[in-house]
């Protein structure tokens, strides 16, 4: 069973994940390349090399699937059990319970998510916020996280594109300093900060990547990364998965004219796509939160710095990647 | 000018570093490796290759060097002019003030800071006080942070090995977390956490790496990354910049024990290595903080979910870990 244990000094949780345990002396350091071009386990045909599918669209059996979603083969969290929380002396302990999704977007192995057809793309939306609203239903679960990583460097161990969800017991600290941020910026000011970012990005319109109307697309002033991007919704909406249908057709057309462009302007680069969305159960953040998507490329390293400060250097201005990325159109 | 931004939701700094722009062209992926083997502005006879030294050892110009100082040739951020504050719409801004140092710890250009000389060793430590100490005496900078980062993957650029150290005019969020969260816990136990972490770590033992006696080497229970290890002082001293040279010595013997097994027992993985010492003036932070050197072996990647929760996926127990480097003696 996975454990979660929390630093009694910062109040940052590690799951301490046994299922997909590494021993120490996995770990030596080995320059040779891991071989490639096994069997893969997310193409047509091979499903049986998968846990079976929890969904799959659409939901005719006989006709083939094209988006499917599958628990991890190798999950951070494990889904069965109650939930056990104790002290260990000085520390916090909890049983490492959640629920840990792989979401195959198409069964084409080397389709990229810019490159589906919208209304395969709107699928795979779809299909995100069913298992997002879906797991909400699970009373053990206070937060879902979705994300993808899309290459190597990006943290990809598979090269069929996917998304992954977990849903935790717990609400990170590091989500609930990005909802009290908004909303002592809310108290403040009584304005969303989402709605201020939205106005002053589109006015100014140095580091606006795409305005899609329902959707803002922009890189934000203080970017950790080079090509930082966001995407910001109008609708004033904490949950992505209270998103409507319409809603989710015109973020399929922001998010693919980001990704192509970022495609075609670095080369196909690594990247993480991080859906920020508010904890379950949080109707009352309203008028403070908004979801967001962070797209992310992995164009840099962290390193001590930045570790140690949670301070990051970014060599690029985002006014200078936003103005090549609209150089693309 | 580099400049300072603050996200005006997390309230978490970005350095825009122009000094060290990348052209947005630049990130085009290439999967070619650079080129290797030119020739190395930190070994001695290419001294005029960096910008002239801030300080040697030994001081006698006529003796060989053994340690030197250069200011960073391209510096994430700029030691002259004032600091100019003002806002960007709503947004927070900041020019980019600060030092950027690097510290090289030995002229031979494949030396390891554990294959020093003790005596050596002990020079360089006392070289990081010095350089800490003096930077303090700039009523500009708040907080200084020193880190390595060897090996490419922990974002080292130089092969020939090093420190850094940089000097900020605002104390990271981060930090400010780290320093709350030891705070509420010494005001709500009257003990200070890193003795309560001291003594249950030696008493339990099973994360135990080393107890040098002044210094204890441990993996933090809720470790984020395999292998990551803890060096805490047991005199009560926020400020590493204070340590005596009684304690220096005894630390290089702790650091070099540490490093030694994380060597042999990895093969020589990359890692970084970040000393958290108290911001400047923070004398009143004597009973509650406490300066702690954390040595982070980079053996994973960090990606989306991490990116988006601050949440860390390890796959390996700190208890096996420890075991294991215990078992290297």
């Amino acid at each position: 069973m996975p454990e979660l244990r929390r630093c009694p000094i910062t109040h940052r949780w590690s799951i301490i994940a046994t299922e997909r345990a590494l021993r120490p002396r996995d770990f030596k350091v080995d320059h040779t390349r891991p071989p490639r071009g096994r069997q893969c386990a997310f193409c047509p045909g091979n499903e049986s090399l998968t846990p079976a599918h929890i969904v799959r669209a659409p939901l005719d059996a006989k006709a083939p699937w094209q988006v499917r979603v599958v628990p991890n083969k190798f999950p951070a969290l494990r889904i069965e059990g109650d939930l056990d929380k104790r002290p260990e002396g000085i520390f916090d302990f909890m049983n490492g319970i959640g629920a840990h999704e792989v979401i195959i977007e198409s069964p084409d192995h080397d389709f990229k998510l810019h490159t589906l057809s919208p209304a395969h793309l709107l699928l795979a939306l779809k299909v995100y916020r069913a298992r997002i609203a879906d797991l909400e239903n699970d009373p053990r679960f206070r937060f879902s996280m979705l994300f993808r990583n899309h290459g190597e460097a990006a943290g990809a161990s598979m090269a069929h594109g996917h998304a992954q969800l977990i849903s935790l017991p717990v609400v990170p600290h590091q989500v609930q300093e990005l909802l009290t941020g908004a909303k002592r910026y809310f108290d403040f000011h009584d304005r969303n900060v989402f709605d201020d970012l939205i106005r002053q990005e589109t006015q100014d319109g140095r580091r606006l990547v795409h305005d899609g109307g329902e959707h803002v697309a922009f890189m934000p002033y203080a970017s950790r990364f080079p090509f930082e991007t966001w995407i910001v919704p109008r609708d004033d909406q904490p949950s992505f998965e209270k998103s409507t249908d319409a809603q989710l057709a015109a973020l399929g057309e922001t998010l693919r004219t980001v990704l192509d462009r970022l495609d075609r302007g670095l080369g196909d680069p690594p990247y993480n796509f991080i859906l920020q969305s508010a904890p379950y159960g949080m109707s009352e953040a309203k008028p403070w939160y908004r979801w967001h998507l962070v797209v992310m490329p992995t164009l840099g390293r962290v390193a001590g710095f930045e570790w140690g400060t949670g301070f990051y250097i970014n060599p690029t201005a985002p006014e200078e990647a936003a103005d090549f990325l609209r150089s693309l159109r």
